[in-house]
């Protein structure tokens, strides 16, 4: 791992669990048993800091969006549950500070995030227009489903815990019936609610 | 309004907008045109300040499940989804701090806090097992359900605003049938899924 990447993840680990106000370069530098100024051979400032992390984040999210599988929406909207979910759960301190930090970046920085963020939800709304047109979902406010369907996603942050009940393949599991239950979308192809769609056993 | 909610009113936002760690006594007295030493006379600490805001907003949650109407489980749940997003909605900036400040409680406030929020979803949890047992939701890890729809709910706070498309009236009636659905509870009574459950024309 090259230094830039480990002060990021330092940075991601104290941003996460103090926010990104509260903390300091000094801080970031101390959790590297580095001197504060010698940060800033690698970094500009703090905000660069938040924005590579940010980015790196939404790339990751981005990356579930380029790897969906061709075929039906159901089938579509499962592999994205299972992809935001694992995004969520592989990388929980970056993932918490794209939730809860971003809103600190300023201009320009902001505005791409914003671009990026945007673009992924009109990408899962897109899957739930797609299965409205096949006829597989029932929605009467694709926006709305799109926004509560990421909710229910992103929110895993708050309490998943890698030493809980569930790992992120059951998470995916469990989540997949309620997505499409949510969307109007089961058995309408015959495959029961639970255990349903391409949900793998 | 009392000095003492004016407080918790201006220490919300600043919190809220901010972060707890991030905002200073200082700052809160300064957002009410007084000194910092003078909030003493009405606070003992900011992490009190941190607690009573919480407190607040956990207590508004509370207050939606002891409103509840008697009557099946679609109609209270329908009835727990509204009552939540009004309190998301009209209590922001303490819904805000009660989702991400909390954790920076230290004892024995956070364990007070720890059990109502546990409570809530426990009782959120009842209420989708009322609805398994008379047969109209369809869930195989009712916990994880719970997890699901607050997740949902609770997101609203991060893309809400007063000025968009949608009041918390339409955001409830909206989310209704969602909710509903992910529980696999949709037309098992004849309610068509939209405009399903109780939510009113």
């Amino acid at each position: 791992m090259g230094r830039k990447e480990e002060i990021l993840d330092a940075a991601g680990r104290l941003f996460s669990q103090r926010g990104y106000h509260a903390t300091s370069v000094r801080e970031i530098a101390r959790a590297l048993d580095l001197q504060g100024g010698s940060l800033y051979a690698h970094i500009d400032s703090k905000e660069e800091v938040l924005f590579r992390i940010v980015e790196r984040a939404a790339e990751r999210f981005a990356g579930v969006v380029r790897g969906l599988p061709q075929g039906g929406a159901r089938e579509r909207i499962c592999a994205f549950v299972r992809g935001h979910l694992r995004v969520v759960v592989e990388e929980l301190p970056y993932a918490t500070v794209f939730f809860h930090e971003w809103k600190f970046l300023s201009e320009p920085y902001k505005a791409r995030i914003r671009r990026l963020r945007d673009g992924y939800e009109a990408a899962l709304k897109g899957l739930i227009e797609e299965g409205v047109r096949e006829g597989v979902f029932r929605v009467e406010d694709p926006d709305l489903a799109a926004k509560f369907v990421l909710g229910a996603l992103n929110w895993v942050y708050q309490w998943y815990s890698p030493r809980g009940r569930l790992g992120p393949e059951e998470l995916g599991r469990g989540f997949c019936p309620l997505v499409l239950g949510a969307l109007g979308g089961e058995g309408k192809d015959g495959i029961p609610l639970h255990g349903g769609g391409d949900a793998a056993p």
